[in-house]
């Protein structure tokens, strides 16, 4: 520990920086700075204060009741008590998260061409084995010994930390300490913790009884498939391993052609421990998920000039080459331009390498899209280089190959050393077995086969380990081969390149940084969502309410129903200044007033935009096509107001 | 039985009529025929066969092969050996099925302004068990006495008896007798079911071994939230109970006011015994739910005159009066429009009304939209009626009331005896349970009360049931009130008519009642889809693969991305001919061919139809608005074909 405070020193600060200046090689720099780069990384991630951020006043508890009244979300199943971390999305909230949804879908899957699948969330515990999730995919957790309450063990150590550091008895050594382990605390092991627990004495944070070791707690959702109950399945925990999964048939509709992304929208759960945060920590959860499939040796991106422009902030201590690849950079780049797109503040993005230990259990590289919020920088996409892990994990545990065929640029000579089965003999003494025996003889490198030979030129039994069991091999059963051959292509198993993103998170982030009050009055809130992700477009008022104006209200709905943009009359009789209030609470971009002036030939109507609230007024003919144009990004409404004239209301 | 019999001889037809002419009130047809009608349903409901039907040739297998071949879709995790029941939607799939959930979503709930949200496939167990599913949403099963293997029993009984009607020896009476079970078989209980497999003695049809008799088994899939393992919850069976637990928010939302209908796409979970027929039955599948609000004594529909000339087929025995009131025609006509407009064959599809033993539990009368397949009719649609059923049973469960302000026409004086709780005292007593003691008190009628009231007068104490338990009130806890009060306002739980989509079964239908075979060579297929839902739109092909094709190709994906068309380039060196039966295979609608005439100024393409596979020659600049106009039915093919030149390919 007193090593990494000395790199408190170093400087850590925060770049823009454009996708071309920062894609390289991770090489030169790795292997300087070999030894300290994870002390680094650990260290910059705890610098939370980022003096780029703009800090405006924000008061989440009035953009909560907001939410709560006007039903954008709220907890599910609340009158029977609720359930912590799943939430209901109302109208509003329902369709803002499927435009956000829609817009990833414009902006990914049909501008990359991906081929979009959609599979089962009931998984067999068997694929989640071969994953790595049964085993790995687990928080530890600490029980109150007399209640059984459970904590997140992590969690526990650090807001008590916290607690500690806010007590004005605590020396500066002493927070010095504290700062040091929430900074390595990503990392920790369960002795660790344990080890943090037991030397503060931390204790029930809600009855104050002694707290049990640290123990395990897998975050999948377990259920059974079928009558018998013994069919073990889980809930996918990500929608990853259904793409992985399908990788044959997805190549094969590929024309066996590499590269190709596959990418899923669904559902994914994972059973928090104490889910808190609103929407940023949940049970069950929208996510959207790329899987960019790309032969290793040549990671290069065919677009990467398209976005080698793009200005990102990137939370890191190094200028240059600290993005391995340009696939890597392309989906950052991509990624950044996204989230602006639905109204993330660039400002308050950055994007963040993971340390080693932090990683999941799957992935070599890993680099989150953090945004900054109330509840600090929280994670919204992660851009994961899970290399061949999952291909290969699921070749193991199938005897299904998952591999593509690279075209070499000249035939090669090669020897072949090969286990060549006896596939009757062996299908005749193992019967279902005898495929994962061709399988795990498949996986023999050149010495194990050299032995194989050996032992059966000696007729010696050769052992073959075969998942939990073990087979002795014999001549009548398998013969090693040896033999040359002209190769036109190359066997290859793809790396992944994966961007994920969590939908509510981003949702939640872009309620955050557009949610405003006016300035000459503070109790009027509004949401200043980009005209494209807006639950409605455009609000049609009556100025008051009287029969005559119906007729005309009529008109104008038939002319933004004929460019399909969805609207809200609201007819009723409060003040049209009461009436704007309540949709621009509800974040509709745009309003028409129909009044006296509507009922003049040509009939003209005012057009009025939440943000500045100037008004416009044009004939009711161009207002569809002009709303069509403003919430499709063609025109801003700096155009618009150059177009038309402005209309001040006496 | 024999009573049965005798009702065969009834006629039973199928009618087209108009929704008009059906809606009215049942009740004087039940009057007539109450002790028939039933039977009459029970009776009508096998008469599979109906002339009007269009019995072409249909091969089922070379439908399986495109789909799984082009992969529309396939098993979901086929490399580690299948789960039944699960499928993975592919490319082709996602995106047809996405677009049928697209015209869903704006046939339904942007046409009707319905209320859409988003909830929840967790479901804890409380909430079921008070919907009634935790105790009746069961399959009765038979187990292989010494294999555990497990059928379902209604299945096995319809398959032997199908078998045994199919052998010679079988006489005519003992036709008629199976015949009369298979009539009946959906509203057996258990011991029903086990006397018909004792008497004939069937066997497990694998090992022909002993059966059990029937069991009951649940077919939600059971899970837990949170860290204990004791929170017992299930993946919901349907989306409904997610919009009624949400009923108080959603009418608040909607101002108060009724009637309103809320929607909801989702996944739904149901752990069939033996899932078979493909997408037909299986285990976790998309629904579109509607829940529509309504005044129970007034089930009128405000817009029922504009579908008052759909003509429907009504599979039923009485010419008028069947469908009970407006809201259900009118749902009933609009889902025979949503329907046909994805492409089911309006003669291969019919409304059959449920038998009341073969009715859900919570309904109280259904119609379903069946279409004929070559599984035979399967439900795609359901029509409920589900009266108070859910609203009722949630405040039963919780103490929240789930019910609606009626404004009554002139203000009404009313006596009111009512139980008001000491609540302080309750809750000092019985601290959380104090609201469910409150919520059973609320529930007493006027000879419970007048109970309540003498005992407290008398001291004697009065015994309350709350849930499992009995609560003994005394006068500090609780007083019986009398007086009178104008009421303005009248208190109702309003009736809930539910119609049901299963999107999966949908898509199966459009795939097998548009699947054609070329006319000229049987071998060649293609699936006529209509336009709006077809997954791509419009396929472009160079007539040759050559360098020199290359801009102008560009050129029209151009003006396609233009219009937001999807597309996809085939410049591989097939013939133009085989090219275009890849793109007819996944119903590609509209293709384009440059050839050496593009290269002429003014540059002009050809677009050929998949079904007439006519072709017509126009200008790249008119083509993307031309493709547009077609997918968005704004233009036919033939008004195409009367505005540009015939194109005949040498």
């Amino acid at each position: 520990m007193r090593f990494l405070r000395s790199l408190l020193f170093y400087r850590c600060y925060t770049q823009e920086v454009s996708a071309e200046s920062v894609v390289g090689s991770t090489k030169k720099f790795t292997k300087r700075y070999k030894h300290r780069i994870d002390d680094l990384k650990r260290v910059m991630a705890n610098v939370v204060v980022d003096e780029k951020v703009e800090k405006k006043f924000f008061d989440r508890f009035k953009l909560e009741d907001l939410l709560k009244r006007r039903f954008f979300y709220d907890q599910s199943f609340a009158i029977y008590g609720g359930i912590a971390g799943l939430y209901d999305y109302g109208p509003m909230g329902c369709s803002l998260k499927s435009n956000i949804v829609q817009q990833w879908r414009k902006h990914f899957i049909l501008t990359e061409g991906m081929l979009e699948v959609e599979c089962s969330a009931l998984t067999p515990a068997d694929v989640l084995k071969a994953s790595g999730h049964v085993e790995r995919f687990i928080d530890w957790m600490v029980k109150d010994v007399n209640t059984g309450d459970c904590f997140r063990a992590d969690h526990l150590i650090k807001n008590n930390l916290e607690e500690l550091m806010k007590k004005k008895t605590t020396t500066e050594d002493q927070r010095a300490e504290f700062e040091q382990i929430l900074a390595r605390l990503d990392g920790f092991s369960d002795k660790d913790m344990n080890e943090v627990i037991r030397k503060y004495k931390f204790k029930s944070p809600t009855t104050g009884n002694e707290l049990s070791d640290p123990v395990s707690f897998n975050l999948m959702f377990p259920t059974q498939i079928g009558p018998t109950g013994d069919f073990q399945a889980y809930l996918r925990p990500e929608t990853a391993q259904g793409i992985f999964i399908n990788f044959k048939r997805l190549l094969e509709f590929n024309q066996g052609r590499l590269p190709f992304a596959a990418a899923q929208i669904g559902s994914g759960f994972r059973n928090e421990i104490s889910p808190r945060q609103g929407l940023i920590r949940v049970r069950e959860f929208t996510m959207c998920e790329i899987e960019h499939f790309v032969d290793p040796a040549d990671k290069k991106h065919i677009k990467f000039s398209k976005v080698a422009d793009v200005v990102m902030t990137l939370f890191s201590a190094f200028a240059q080459g600290l993005v391995d690849n340009e696939t890597l950079g392309y989906y950052m780049a991509r990624t950044h331009l996204f989230l602006v797109s639905v109204g993330v503040n660039p400002n308050r993005l950055r994007f963040r390498q993971h340390m080693s230990n932090e990683m999941a259990h799957y992935a070599k590289d890993c680099w989150d899209a953090e945004c900054d919020t109330s509840y600090g920088w929280i994670e919204c996409v992660g851009h994961a280089d899970r290399a061949c892990y999952d291909l290969s994990s699921h070749h193991k545990a199938t005897g299904t190959k998952l591999c593509a065929e690279k075209h070499l640029s000249e035939p090669r000579k090669v020897s072949v050393v090969e286990a060549a089965p006896n596939k009757k003999a062996l299908g005749l003494k193992y019967k279902g077995e005898a495929k994962q025996i061709i399988a795990a003889l498949e996986t023999l490198d050149g010495i194990q086969l050299s032995e194989l030979e050996k032992a059966l030129n000696e007729s010696v039994g050769y052992f073959l380990n075969v998942k939990d069991k073990t087979i002795e091999l014999s001549k009548d059963l398998v013969e090693v081969k040896r033999y040359e051959k002209t190769s036109h292509v190359e066997e290859i198993v793809p790396s992944v390149i994966e961007p994920s993103f969590g939908i509510g998170r981003i949702m939640y982030v872009v309620l955050e940084h557009n949610f405003r009050q006016r300035a000459e009055d503070e109790k009027r809130c509004y949401l200043d969502l980009p005209p494209t992700i807006a639950p409605i477009k455009c609000s049609v008022l009556p100025i008051v309410h009287q029969e005559r104006f119906k007729p005309i209200v009529e008109s104008v709905c038939d002319e933004l129903a004929n460019y399909e943009i969805s609207h809200k009359v609201d007819d009723t009789s409060g003040t049209i200044g009461r009436r704007y209030a309540r949709t621009d609470e509800i974040g509709i971009p745009f309003g028409i007033t129909v009044d006296g002036e509507s009922e003049k030939e040509p009939c003209t109507v005012t057009l009025r935009e939440i943000d500045t609230t100037q008004q416009i007024r044009l004939k009711i003919t161009e207002v569809g096509k002009l709303i069509d144009d403003l919430t499709k990004n063609r025109l801003t409404w700096k155009d618009a107001v150059s177009k038309y004239p402005l209309f001040k209301p006496e």
